[in-house]
């Protein structure tokens, strides 16, 4: 049978393992051709091809709800499940998702995108079957990268302490995004270098299970008698703190030792945790020699595998920055979630290992270990990307604002990011961040703004968040951005905007007589200057790359108000939900932030 | 030496054991004294007096910055760090905080009140000290609860793999806010439970420690001897798994025994948590019994001990209304993030124990598990207070809104709550939740609107947040609330406002002529039948008791520029930063929502 004929995970439950290898083969290859087209994230989804036949081969996708952790690695599991035919569609427009999607298809029980959240969201499914008598279980499987996020944490201690048997398959890659870090990598590193006593245990709960007409109750006795052994021959490990049993370590491209593991772990009254061991990239030589540079990738030419595009990107730009100006002030700490090469910290990194800090995905800890570090003195820069810095919104309330800390937060991937998606779009930022109090945003434009602006930050005591987009900058325009704002030209009617998109509505205003342009560089607070400059606007037209609710937009409109603004004011930001994948171009121009629309809105 | 003469922690180092028993006992006078007079957190705080007394005999505060996770135990420390003169003010209007504040003393290094920061906050204060070579260590002292936060567990990941000595105090009272739940609360209670190789090894570590001349040094070759007896002696725990040195368990009423483990871990070269195990309430009969009716409480009388005021509150109607309609719709559940009783779910606990969830202090968790609940078909319910909700915006947007499940959040004390002060005020939930696509938002004033709201959105599939405040109901007004909003009186000035005051706007705006009272019961999205009832008003002041920042009032604001209103608009809402502790009336006066206030906005 070819992978083409699968229709739904039932048409691998009879297949033998041989077949099983040649239809891994024919996966690997679709995923490497579609994604060397499309980009998408290629050396975690390489990792799980045989993890995920074993998974469907154990499990009855959709009575079982499957949900893998952020979605890195859940290529596979679309092209087993009925969605072969479009996969070629993928992170393109009106096409699949790259994470899992309910609205794609009823094996899609979760939306995955952010970290961490897959055992929560199967445990919540899971006690739901159980409360309405539902057959069907709910299986989480997360990267050890994931579980470092103390969201999977909280979800471990809640399911941990149940007596059921919830499953969750930890797909240990021995690597995040990058190497992974922290306390929690090397406890897992630990119990992967010493199978020994694992695979005892594995022969013989294996053993028993073979034996017919053995259930649960029988594998409870033999749990005491293997709890007793157990003790006498190896430590316990942290998930068996957690109320979990622990099996494996066991090799993730071997499907039938798998599919026997998640077999066994059905029939135990207790949670389990599988611990599954992947080669990330497996099957793609440059992928698994390099999995940290196929991680997330561009379309690139599968002969010659894929390298950086070589163009300069915000972050780049920021990273550079930052490394420059610690070399000078040595108060300058730089933080990441486990993204300092997405962050552009690389160089930051090894330059300054000791001002340096991957906390793991663990984003509120990062806020709030940045506030401690500011606390005690240095200048701390913790850069993140928008959508995952929605994680620590009370940490910038709490830890960072009642003490008005200078933490400085550089907020990446800020406004549309395009082909992640919904879950991905950095369009919520400016909403919550303006209601913190003590809080000033900027958002740039332009590379050389953005290396200010990191500048002056660097030299003030402002809580602050600076914000830039994905990937490069727009042509430019040489002004002077050193204010709160930039005015361009005069006359009635006043267009205002911030952001990548300036570039867009300055080459739409230009085309018009009698307008004033004006720049936002210092977003909010919004200074009282720029009421004075525009309260006798006969008319104002707001262009903003964000949320209607809670943007700029409406702070300036409240400001106008009790101004006595007599004017029009018209307000075009993202509003009525989620903006789907697409490109940034297309994106941006479904929103009306494209020259054309900008023209045809300011013209009307 | 008497309590009122202690005027920094140098005054207790020189005591000796019996004095500080005296000290400890005029501690918890002075603490039971003034709890019954100001209300406060009683049992957790006198459960920490010896704990925090060999706290700063080992520690040299300021130097070395401690920090008292959640808060709810710091009153011992306030009264040795020369802030006894003011205790009698703790919690009320320009007195004292109950929870830790820099601006107070520079023995407060970082902000407390929500729970399980501390371990982020000092490890960060603790590289700092190490990068600027500056002497002083950082200490976190974290109770068994705030543990099952998974910040906490972010924390523990971050620092216990680092080479530093770090150290982590574990107060371990056995209870959170009440019983302690989850996994790790199980682990923490085996190794409470099996002191005996711990003490072992406490023992062989405090006489070597003994020995003169024996430095770091030293202890890392102990270190290494222990590790293989530990090996055969007795299995890891959780804490020896994320890289943490573990020490323990010690009587946390045992000043010296304490002291001696404190200075033993400044030794090591490795991380410590050391285990203290304190009795909560300790000293007080009353509140040694039910810990649990003495966590937080109002004033009461000493002799007779604390109870509960009778007074029916806002979230007593919440869980009475839930329970009741829970026996008629068996997919109704409950959530709790450690809040059972503070949010009224006690019966609903009792009655449906299937159905009810606590699922620790992990709020993010409790947000997305509701959310894979509703995937999985039930209806849930997720109770919680609004400052404390701020720590799940993340998965109210990815893992509710994208979705759009039907998860009901009760959003409790919510608006101002008083004594907690500028942590505890739930002002910002309207801006957050309001950036949230798909979610809706009510806000009732009484107690039978409540009740009837919590059974409209049982009977809908939205994603919806139902909020409303601390404590009981203003003086009832009968009124039909079952639209989105209600309309009382007509004239060219709209008063407009919603949930508690209400009440004061009602009342002030009944003694003016020509004014139309409009109260909103849904307050987001805004109905545009609302637009269409007052885009013709004169005038409209909108008073609500939430942030300005992303409030009601400017989406309303908006709408109304979008309809082209031309009338004058006048927003009071909360602005310029954290409203501090006081009653809550008075911070309503302060903020300009007391009757009076609103008589003179309106007349103005």
């Amino acid at each position: 049978m070819m992978l083409k004929d699968i229709k739904s995970p039932n048409d691998i439950k009879n297949l033998d393992y041989k077949e099983l290898d040649l239809l891994c083969d024919e996966i690997r290859e679709k995923i490497i051709d579609t994604v060397s087209k499309n980009g998408g994230h290629l050396a975690s989804n390489l990792g799980a091809v045989e993890l995920t036949v074993a998974i469907h081969r154990a499990f009855s996708s959709p009575k079982d709800s499957i949900i893998f952790d952020v979605g890195h690695q859940c290529y596979t599991h679309k092209l087993l499940t009925g969605r072969y035919d479009r996969f070629d569609t993928i992170r393109t427009e009106g096409g699949l998702s790259g994470f899992m999607r309910p609205e794609e298809s009823e094996h899609d029980p979760f939306v995955t995108g952010h970290s961490s959240n897959s055992i929560s969201a199967a445990y919540g499914i899971y006690r739901a079957n159980k409360i309405s008598g539902k057959d069907g279980t709910a299986v989480a499987v997360i990267g050890d990268g994931a579980l470092t996020g103390g969201m999977a944490y909280e979800g471990l201690n809640n399911a941990g302490s149940s007596r059921s048997n919830f499953i969750v398959i930890l797909n240990d890659n021995k690597m995040s995004i990058s190497r992974n870090v922290g306390a929690i990598a090397r406890a897992i590193t630990r119990m992967r270098n010493r199978p020994r006593y694992h695979r005892f245990k594995l022969v013989v709960t294996s053993a028993i299970y073979k034996i017919p007409k053995i259930g649960p109750k029988t594998n409870d006795v033999i749990y005491a008698v293997k709890e007793a052994i157990k003790r006498s021959v190896y430590k316990n490990n942290i998930f068996e703190c957690m109320g979990f049993n622990y099996l494996g370590p066991v090799d993730g491209h071997d499907i039938k030792a798998m599919e026997s593991l998640f077999k066994i772990a059905q029939t135990y009254n207790r949670p389990s945790l599988i611990h599954v061991v992947t080669t990330k990239g497996k099957g793609y030589a440059y992928a698994e020699s390099k999995p940290k540079n196929y991680h997330g990738v561009a379309p690139f030419d599968v002969e010659k595998g894929s390298c950086a595009s070589g163009k300069i990107t915000y972050s780049d730009v920021v990273g550079k920055t930052l490394t420059e100006l610690a070399g000078e002030n040595k108060k300058i700490c730089a933080v990441t979630a486990a993204m300092t090469a997405g962050t552009g910290l690389t160089e930051f990194a090894s330059s300054y290992r000791n001002r340096f800090f991957d906390v793991g995905i663990a984003e509120q800890h990062a806020v709030t270990f940045s506030a401690g570090l500011a606390k005690g003195g240095m200048l701390p820069f913790f850069a993140v990307y928008s959508s995952f810095l929605q994680r620590a919104y009370d940490q910038l309330i709490h830890d960072c604002s009642i003490a008005n800390l200078p933490v400085k937060i550089l907020v990446d991937r800020a406004g549309i990011v395009g082909e992640d998606g919904e879950s991905h779009q950095g369009v919520f930022d400016v909403s919550f961040l303006s209601s913190v109090p003590n809080m000033n945003i900027y958002s740039p434009c332009y590379f050389s703004e953005l290396k200010d602006t990191v500048i002056k930050v660097s030299k003030n005591n402002e809580l602050c968040a600076v914000r830039y987009p994905r990937g490069c900058e727009p042509e430019k325009l040489e002004l002077d951005y050193s204010t709160d704002y930039t005015v361009i030209g005069g006359g009635k009617t006043a267009v205002i905007t911030y952001g990548r998109i300036f570039k867009n509505v300055y080459d739409a205003a230009k085309s018009k007589n009698d307008i004033k342009i004006i720049k936002l560089n210092k977003i909010f607070p919004i200074s009282k200057e720029l009421i004075e400059e525009i309260k006798d606007q006969e008319r104002i037209i707001f262009f903003e790359e964000s949320m209607k609710c809670g943007g700029i937009v409406q702070h300036l409109n409240m400001l106008l108000a009790e101004s006595e603004f007599g004017g029009r004011y018209e307000a075009h930001a993202i509003d009525g939900g989620f903006v789907k994948c697409a490109g940034v171009s297309s994106c941006l121009k479904k929103c009306g932030f494209d020259t054309e629309s900008i023209i045809k809105t300011i013209g009307e």
